[in-house]
């Protein structure tokens, strides 16, 4: 079942805008409490109070769900701008530790990564969020140019990426957990790639 | 439903082999051709001549049949020993890029990272084939220290993480093709950590 209307954005503050607050709100909840194999239409029906035909007309189902509470949940957080690119790396790494090792703000992330899996609408969803959040990140690499910290020549989102690559993989490859302390040797070894050239350019691999 | 002995060993060369053997086989078919969502005990059955209730008695399941095909293709391929640190990165790499570029080859460990997020039997599977994976090519960092490449203070499993990590990351949560070029630039940023001694000791941070 597709979703030919994206819920909830008509007439913000009447029954269609309040009814999506209250099934994005009830999926929070769902996915928190059981996680995404435990996430049902039926359940987040009856905790919204949202008649479950409207849910599955509006949303088509659990993907839809959860996609639209990825889309509800990007909250444009501001990019850390602490004056120095180090230290920038460390909280965008910290952010990532943060909210995945807290169970409601992670429990949103958490489904789409396995929505995606099996799920074509999950994936684009996922793909789309973090192109935007490595993209926005990028900001971290321009400030730093512009400080001369950096010269010109760096592909911004492979420093921004190779931040977040080894976490996600501990996290949703390995299992392993992560922590500052993983975040700092994850920040370390972006520093030490940006500064041998690594990333230099648009993505093309240095000539060893 | 568990899984109370292993499957296939005893009495190697009779019929319960013969059996695993089929079965295995059968699984690979299935997969490389239907992927993980399109994997049942049923088609497995059939393909493999052997009975249907057979199969859910040693195997449990899909998950099942899943985790024991990943261990009759864990097949001890030697490590890289090419003389050089980076080289051997780089066919590390190069392992990984070949294994999921390859629809047949990859599709066992492409269905176990799938499988390892709703079943925990999966999931362990996965974690110890890349805690052995990731140990024997450690190897390769023991090798380069033997050489003089590194000096002796170096977390070998931390390095080839660092090789498999970006590459996991863009196959299962961005969906980013990876290719040689990927690999290389794996490799150079693993090496300018190494080099710059993010890697040194025993997974700790560097004090920066």
């Amino acid at each position: 079942v597709g979703v030919t209307e994206l819920p909830g954005r008509r007439r913000p503050g009447g029954r269609t805008a309040r009814n999506r607050a209250a099934v994005v709100a009830a999926t929070l909840v769902e996915l928190a409490r059981h996680g995404y194999a435990g996430l049902s239409v039926e359940n987040v029906a009856e905790r919204s109070g949202v008649h479950k035909t409207t849910v599955y007309r509006r949303w088509g189902g659990v993907d839809g769900l959860i996609v639209d509470a990825l889309d509800a949940a990007d909250d444009d957080r501001p990019v850390p701008d602490t004056g120095s690119l180090e230290a920038d790396l460390r909280a965008l790494a910290y952010e990532v530790v943060d909210t995945f090792g807290d169970s409601v703000r992670g429990a949103v992330p958490t489904a789409v990564v396995h929505a995606a899996f099996h799920s074509e609408r999950a994936a684009t969803a996922l793909h789309a969020f973090l192109a935007d959040r490595h993209g926005r990140a990028a900001g971290v690499v321009a400030r730093a140019i512009a400080r001369g910290e950096l010269s010109g020549s760096v592909d911004a989102a492979a420093v921004v990426r190779s931040v977040t690559a080894p976490l996600y993989f501990r996290l949703f490859i390995t299992g392993e957990t992560v922590d500052r302390e993983v975040a700092g040797q994850v920040v370390a070894a972006t520093l030490a790639a940006v500064r041998a050239g690594v990333y230099r350019g648009q993505a093309r691999p240095p000539l060893l």
